[in-house]
């Protein structure tokens, strides 16, 4: 029997996540059964929905349980099989959660390629946050070359993969990023047209001088008044893909107060989950790979090194402290 | 030459709409030119979104200009023709504005049947509020039969025709309209399932208990609270086609609220602009005045009688104390 670390949900948050939510305890590999495979994690993602699953209210998806394993997308390897799909050695994405290791009867798993891109990009660029990117912009925004598109949280493991897509297909991207390092970053390495610095206190006017000919797509991850901002931006039929609303997870006022321009300019905004359109991921995850591979569609990573930094890692991910993809390094 | 009435805008209004914002004036008819025609309007059509053309501000369309005649549906007769395509006794429906008589050239002008429905049913349940209906629920609510349909201003030209066209759909249609009179209309008249008073001051606990299944689609005309607590009611997948924010027309602060649901309950929401759909009206128009024709769309009307009474009407329907359909008969 051997010993792992994981972490699990200790208690609900009221307003802010603190690390007290969390508790980190050892658990030991039970043996396995037949049809289950051992993994053993080498990343595990941290994103912003993990914050909606921490509490009890309706949501889309029941509430993370109490004194069970954190929900969280991880890659990894298999070091035991006992499953016919699975050998040891197999490079594995899933949803095995917060943990060091964990065992699995498939579900959900997917085997990738573990020699094309580093292990990482499956988290991210050709993981869950470019599949939300690829489909909020693809099936939403649809956008046509010349159009304008803006893209909050920019600099982000979402943010950053909707603008390069949106400027491969021609489009003037900006975007919206907090401190000057992050729009430094998506104008300089990403390629992004613009992007405006939200806490520099000039939102309005500044995406007003970004947008010269108004706002055509929005692809939205932060809503309240970055979402008002951009909207009063739009131009008739515009798109808003609303992915995230993460400016609201401290409990800030997430009211859209320029819903009229919504009828005005006769815009559609369509809210979605990207793991509810699991028939695109693989056509979509093939284009991924290829830009990644190919180094049209660049990254960046925050890692924390180890599982017990899960915790403080993921409240710096809701503060915007993470620059890029938030991962925790578990090997 | 023969004198007539017309009304035209002499100020903009500063919040809500006053009977010195309009001026009547006579008016001398014109000599026609060859392809011009003249008519006699029967009917004028006084709808919300006119409000909207008052001001200068940024809209879908033009700023009624000062000092011409309010913009306005209406149905008529041709009284004089030197256009090939009309003559003397031809029913026409158009936009010839807030005015006894005027000459076209036939821009605009649709001929209709005299005989087969009253002339008035053309500015309403056969007519734009007719279409609005018919483009919103099918073309961006596209219910099932069995899914919840609410309604705001239920019993409004647009409203009625909505939820009595859902119900032909197999949907149960929840009507939110503002007083007893007009809620008793709307369910014993147009037989929607239910039908809440907002005036009553309980309009969340009235809707949760009349949705008991949720809400799959929204109709809005009003926006503001009556919009938050529709989507507070919606079901996974939910469509809310925003046709109107007559609640905002006075001032009042239209924002969404609950715009986190649009992200949990991953909800597709679309303003839209009838008129900018015509490619969709001879086939909407067609079984519009077939189910009026035949009883299974009723609707009913607030006739202001001469073209001196518009005014007050118009500022009235602004306020909702019109029941049905507000027209003015001018003939």
């Amino acid at each position: 029997m051997t010993p792992y670390w994981r972490v699990v949900l200790a208690s609900r948050p009221r307003g802010a996540v603190t690390p007290e939510n969390f508790r980190l305890e050892t658990a030991q590999v039970p043996a396995l059964q037949d049809g289950e495979l051992l993994v053993r994690n080498h990343y595990l993602s941290l994103d912003p929905y993990m914050r909606g699953r921490m509490s009890a209210g309706k949501s889309y998806a029941a509430a993370q349980a109490l004194d069970e394993t954190m929900i969280g997308g991880t890659v990894g390897e298999v070091v035991a099989s006992r499953h016919a799909g699975y050998a040891v050695g197999d490079t594995v994405v899933g949803v095995l959660g917060w943990t060091e290791m964990a065992v699995s009867d498939g579900t959900g798993l997917r085997k990738v390629d573990g020699g094309k891109l580093p292990l990482s990009a499956y988290l991210g660029a050709v993981g869950m946050p470019g599949m939300a990117a690829w489909y909020g912009l693809n099936k939403i925004i649809a956008p046509k070359a010349g159009e304008t598109v803006v893209v909050s949280a920019a600099s982000g493991a979402v943010g950053s993969v909707v603008g390069q897509l949106a400027r491969l297909q021609g489009c003037r991207v900006v975007g919206i990023a907090g401190g000057p390092d992050k729009c430094a970053y998506v104008v300089d390495e990403l390629g992004f047209d613009a992007c405006i610095d939200y806490k520099a206190g000039r939102l309005d006017a500044d995406l007003a001088a970004a947008t010269p000919d108004g706002v055509d797509g929005i692809f939205e991850n932060v809503g309240g008044a970055v979402l008002d901002a951009a909207l009063a931006r739009t131009n008739a039929f515009g798109r808003v893909a609303l992915c995230g609303m993460i400016g609201g997870f401290g409990g800030a006022d997430m009211a859209i107060n320029n819903a009229k321009l919504l009828l005005i300019n006769r815009l559609t905004l369509q809210g979605f989950i990207v793991t509810e359109h699991m028939d695109l991921w693989q056509q979509g995850l093939a284009q991924l790979a290829d830009l990644v591979a190919g180094g049209q569609v660049k990254y960046r990573e925050s890692v924390a090194q180890g599982l017990a930094s899960a915790p403080a890692a993921f409240i710096g991910l809701l503060q915007g402290f993470n620059f890029g993809k938030q991962l925790v390094k578990l090997i």
